[in-house]
C-alpha cells in the first residue's frame, strides 16, 4: 500500500454561526430548539424564562420552528401558576429524521431517528463485504437507505442528512475513506456511490460509537476513551466532550499500537501490532475457529458454552488490550476507557486479564474500564443523531427543506 | 507508592473574561496590547486601524495601558500618509516581568523576561537535587529568585507573576506536586514553601517546553506531540494550539507507556516502560557511565568523542523511543514529534534509531521528529513567558500593581 495522497483537514463537530443579526436569530432559533428537546414539554413563557428571552421574542422563533416542522404544539395547558393558558411545544416527530448508516465488514445496516432521538426505521443486511469493490457495497446500502427512507416518510419524516460510518480512516472532507484495511478499500470516494439528495457525512465508526456513548449514555464523561472492534480495532479519543481527530484526522489507531516490538508483521508496516494479538482474525485463529460470516457472535457462544481454547484466546486479547491501553492510558489520562463495538459482547472473557494488565502497570488507581451500552450499535446510532444533532444546533439550516 | 488523594482538576491556559461592560473593556485593553506586542511599533491609528475601534476609544484604552507601565511612547513620529504627527507607541520593557523557575534534578534555575519577550535576568545553580527534602531545595530556588528579582527591578521591571517548572505530576491546583519520582517528592504543596509576594503556577517541564516551543519557535505547527527529557522521560500533547491535559491533568506520561511488556520493572509499577530504555539512568547504565553531575552532558561529549559504548546505548534509546512514539503517533496523529529537553542535545544519535522505527512500523510517511531549537532552555522559558502571556491576555489584571 502506498501514502494516501489527500489533503487531509480535521473537520469541526460543531459550527459557528456568523457574528451577525442574521446569525444571532439562527443561534437563539437553536437556543429554543435545544431548550425544548432538553425540557420539553415547555409553553412558550416556560421557554423565555430559560433562555433569557422575552416572551414575544421566543413566540416569533417558535412560530418559525413549527412552521419548518421542527416542533409542534400540544394543545392548550394550564400554566402551573399564573398568566393565561400556554400551549406545550414539544420537539416534532414528524419533521427531519437523521439517516444513520454502518459499513461493517460482516453487515451493513441503515437506520432513521427522528428529533426526539427514537429509532423509527432500520434494516439491516447480513453478509461479508471483505473484498467486494465499493460499488455493488454501496448499491446494496443504497437499496437499505431507500427502503428506511420510505418508511420514515410513511412516518411523515424526511431526511436531514445521510451519516455513514466506516471501519477505516476516513479523509478531512468527509467523503473519501483513504484505508480501510478489513474491506480492502484504498482512496474510495463514497461521495459519487450514494444518493445525492441529502448532505452526506462519512466517519470512522469509532469516531461515531464514542459520539454515541457521549450523547446517548446518562453519566459518561467529558474526558474518555472509546475502544471499538468490529474486525479490526480502533479507537476514538474524547477531550472535553469533543473528538480528537488528530492532525490529518487519523487519530485513535489503537489497532495499531505495539504490543510486543518483535512480534509477528502486521500490514500496517509494523510488528506485534495489537490487531494481531486482539483483532477478529488473530483471536480467530488462536481460537481455531474459523474466520467467517458473525465471527464475533460465534466467539462468544463457545465462549458462553464454555470452550476452553477460545476463552484462553479471548484472555490473551484482553491481556494485549490491557498493555496498548496503559500506553494509551499514560499518554492520554482519560477519565475512563469505554469497550464498544463488538469488544462489549466479548467483555466478560477479555475485561479480567484486561484489567489486570492496566491495574499491575500503575501505581495507584487505574483508569476504570466500562462496557458500552450500545455495543455494536454504537456506531449506527452515533451516526444518525450527529444528523439530528446538526439539526438541534442549527434548524435554520433545515427550515424550508422540509 | 500509594495513590494521590488530590481532586485533581485540569487548568485553562486562557482566560474567558466576563461579558459585562467591565469585561469588554478588559478585553479591549487586551486587544490594544496583543496588537502593539505583534505589530508595534504603531501609533494609536494604526492600532484602532487594526483592531476596528474608534481612534477615540483606542486613545483611553492606550492612556490606561501607558499609566499602568505596560506600553510606552517613543516620542513624536511623522505618520507614512495623513493626519497629525502620532507618537509611536511600543511594549515597556521597564513593566511587569514574567519570573519563570526550573526546579531540574541536577539544577535549578531562574530567569526573568520582560514583555518584548526578552530574558532580562537569570540564574542557575548546578547540583543533585535527587533525594534532598522539598524545603532546603526551595529555599536555594528562593534564593536564586531573589537574585532574579533584584536584577529585574534594577532594570525598572517587577514581577507580575511566579511560573515554576517541575520534573513531576502537578495537582491541577497548579501548586502541588503529586509525583516527582526523579526528586523523590510525594504531594507536595509548592505554595508554602516560596515566596508568597507573587501569583504562583507550578507546572510539568514537558507541557511549559511544550508551550516555549509553541509561543517562541517559528514554524511549530499547532498539533504536535513535545517529547522531553531531563532524568525521566515526558511530553506534552498540543492539540489545536492547547495542551491537552487529561482529566486530572496527568497526561502525557509517555516515560511510561509500556515498550516490551515483560522488561524490567519500573517504579511505576509497570515492567518494560520506555523509561526503562531511554531514561538517563538506563542509558547511563548501558553505556557504563556513573549518572551523577551533568550526566547528559557527559553523554554528549562521549558521543562526540566517538565512544561507541554511549552511541550504541544511544542508538538503543532511540529505538525504545521510536517504539513508544509509534504508538503515540498512531494514537494522537499529531503534525509532528518534537524532541527536547535533554533529548535536543543527544539527538544526532538517537534521532536514526528512532526515525527508523517511527519508518519502518508506518504505512506512509511517518510523522516528522524535530529537534527543538530551545532545548533544554524550554521548560524555564515557557514559565516565564506563561506568565507574560498572561499578562498580554489581560492587562486589567496587573494594572495599579506596579
Amino acid at each position: 500500500m502506498t501514502a494516501p495522497p489527500h489533503e487531509t483537514r480535521p473537520r469541526n463537530t460543531g459550527r459557528a454561526l456568523p457574528d451577525t443579526q442574521q446569525g444571532m436569530r439562527r443561534r437563539n432559533l437553536a437556543r429554543v430548539l435545544h431548550s425544548v428537546s432538553a425540557e420539553g414539554p415547555l409553553s412558550r413563557a416556560g421557554v423565555a424564562a430559560r433562555i433569557g428571552l422575552t416572551r414575544a421574542a421566543v413566540s416569533t422563533l417558535v412560530d418559525e420552528l413549527i412552521r419548518a416542522g421542527l416542533l409542534e404544539e400540544l394543545g392548550p395547558e394550564r400554566p402551573a401558576r399564573v398568566g393565561r393558558p400556554g400551549s406545550a411545544l414539544t420537539v416534532s416527530d414528524r419533521g427531519p429524521a437523521g439517516i444513520g448508516a454502518e459499513i461493517g465488514v460482516d453487515h451493513l445496516a441503515v437506520c432513521a431517528v427522528d428529533l426526539r432521538g427514537a429509532v423509527r426505521a432500520r434494516a439491516v443486511r447480513h453478509g461479508g463485504n471483505r473484498g467486494r469493490a465499493p460499488g455493488p457495497v454501496l448499491e446494496d446500502l443504497t437499496a437499505l437507505i431507500h427502503r428506511v427512507v420510505a418508511e420514515a416518510e410513511r412516518a411523515e419524516l424526511w431526511p436531514a442528512g445521510l451519516a455513514v460510518a466506516v471501519p477505516g480512516l476516513v479523509a478531512g472532507d468527509g467523503r473519501t475513506v483513504v484505508r480501510a484495511p478489513n474491506l480492502d478499500w484504498l482512496d474510495t470516494d463514497l461521495g459519487g456511490l450514494l444518493p445525492a439528495d441529502w448532505p452526506l457525512t462519512v466517519d470512522n465508526e469509532a469516531n461515531f460509537g464514542a459520539l454515541a456513548e457521549l450523547w446517548l449514555v446518562d453519566g459518561t464523561p467529558r474526558d474518555f476513551l472509546h475502544v471499538s472492534a468490529e474486525i479490526g480495532i480502533g479507537a476514538a479519543i474524547v477531550v472535553d466532550g469533543d473528538l480528537l481527530r488528530g492532525a490529518r484526522g487519523f487519530a485513535g489507531e489503537l489497532g495499531h499500537v505495539p504490543v510486543r516490538p518483535d512480534g509477528p508483521a502486521c500490514a500496517c508496516g509494523g510488528r506485534g501490532c495489537l490487531e494481531r494479538y486482539a483483532g477478529e482474525e488473530a483471536v480467530s485463529r488462536a481460537a481455531g475457529v474459523e474466520p467467517r460470516g458473525d465471527t464475533v457472535r460465534l466467539l462468544q457462544e463457545r465462549a458462553e458454552g464454555g470452550d476452553e481454547g477460545v476463552r484462553a484466546a479471548l484472555r490473551d486479547a484482553g491481556t494485549a488490550l490491557g498493555i496498548a491501553l496503559t500506553g494509551a492510558v499514560n499518554l492520554l489520562d482519560p477519565e475512563t476507557v469505554v469497550l464498544g463495538g463488538a469488544l462489549a459482547g466479548l467483555s466478560p472473557w477479555l475485561l479480567p486479564s484486561l484489567e489486570a494488565e492496566l491495574t499491575g502497570r500503575t501505581t495507584g488507581p487505574a483508569c476504570p474500564v466500562t462496557v458500552s451500552g450500545l455495543g455494536s450499535e454504537g456506531p449506527l446510532l452515533g451516526a444518525a443523531h450527529s444528523v439530528v444533532r446538526a439539526v438541534l444546533d442549527d434548524p435554520a439550516s433545515v427550515a424550508g427543506r422540509s
